[in-house]
């Protein structure tokens, strides 16, 4: 197909699907002439996992990049390659602040990984995140809630065993890897937005909490 | 304490405090001259509070103005705030695209909370944050992994219920709001590491897999 058509199947515009060409993020066409390329089901499928990465998981051109690389290097067991293609998705935009707080929630996220006993790489860029989440909680007081960590890990577990189960039922070697590149984007915010709906149905519905407060507008059916 | 030390205190730099002065995000301090104002630590915990929803949660800074006018809003029972805080939180950037994959990302939202029977109002802008997300799955034909909806619908409840549990336990009216939006900003990043830890210990650790399918048994077509 034409990059007309390339457009309008997977609605992205011309110019950007261009400027991911430019980038490096999506393979060159098959040159037809000398300014023209036909594109394939392959085009199609890697534009739309180009715009997952970006507007699901909020990541960068140049981290969708990478990703990309890390995802399609040869030579390594597929879990091998999801895994560093999850790396680069979690690699942290700026260096932390390093200040009292970061170094609580930095020995809070150690205590939890040995206390859970998870083998973690060090390189995990997981770990930056919890460490800067956790220092926010320390700098606002806010640590009496961190008992919730275990009932988070519990939760995050059950979620990781249930998805690599999944994953591993899959034969073919690049839909596996992508739909582990793809739930990895997608999933965190799967999770919030049914944490929001429990979180609703538990203040003022079926699962209401003692002395629930007046729901302000009450639909009648 | 002036500016300068609230600067210092909460590592904020003096125009970006001036900058949520003007923007109404920080309340103005007392003035003890034509130039100069006296600020509390009323405002240190303010100012983190910002930078809590902007830096981790991800906000604008007119979606965090939102956030805290709706916090703040008097008269409401404080679950009501809190839930009209975290609305304010969800608001997506953008219309989505309603295609065919939205459209029937849209109906497994909604099958999905009937299943669930769960009351979410219609309002609660995680149905569209969820709908967008399904829509990708289904633009991508990764609807095989739609079951794990369930699993993490069931994640999702045992997190909420313990959050919800745990927050009940503060007498403290304001303390109790400003847990409740820093654990919605600050929840969806700590599950995120924690599943990405889990995902590693899994496939690596403890609790390694079967080898899954490598890329060179894989004959190209």
């Amino acid at each position: 197909m034409r990059i007309g058509e390339l457009s309008r199947r997977t609605g992205v515009p011309v110019p950007t699907i261009k400027f991911y060409l430019r980038e490096g993020l999506l393979p060159p066409g098959e040159l037809t002439s000398h300014n023209q390329a036909r594109y394939t089901e392959a085009h199609v499928r890697r534009l739309r996992l180009i715009r997952a990465l970006i507007e699901v998981g909020g990541l960068s051109v140049a981290a969708t990049r990478d990703v990309l690389q890390k995802m399609y290097a040869p030579g390594m067991s597929v879990l091998d390659q999801a895994g560093k293609a999850q790396f680069a998705m979690g690699a942290p935009a700026r260096p932390p602040v390093e200040d009292e707080a970061w170094r609580q929630a930095k020995a809070e996220t150690e205590n939890l990984l040995e206390r859970l006993g998870w083998q973690v790489r060090e390189t995990n860029p997981a770990r930056q995140t919890l460490t800067s989440a956790l220092a926010v909680l320390f700098r606002l007081n806010q640590t009496d809630q961190l008992e919730l960590l275990d009932v988070y890990a519990r939760a995050a577990r059950q979620v990781a065993e249930a998805e690599i189960a999944q994953l591993l039922t899959q034969q073919d070697h690049d839909a596996l890897l992508e739909t582990a590149v793809i739930w990895t984007a997608v999933g965190d915010t799967v999770f919030g937005a049914l944490r929001r709906f429990a979180q609703e149905d538990i203040a003022y519905g079926s699962g209401a909490v003692a002395d629930p407060p007046a729901r302000d507008e009450k639909d009648e059916t």
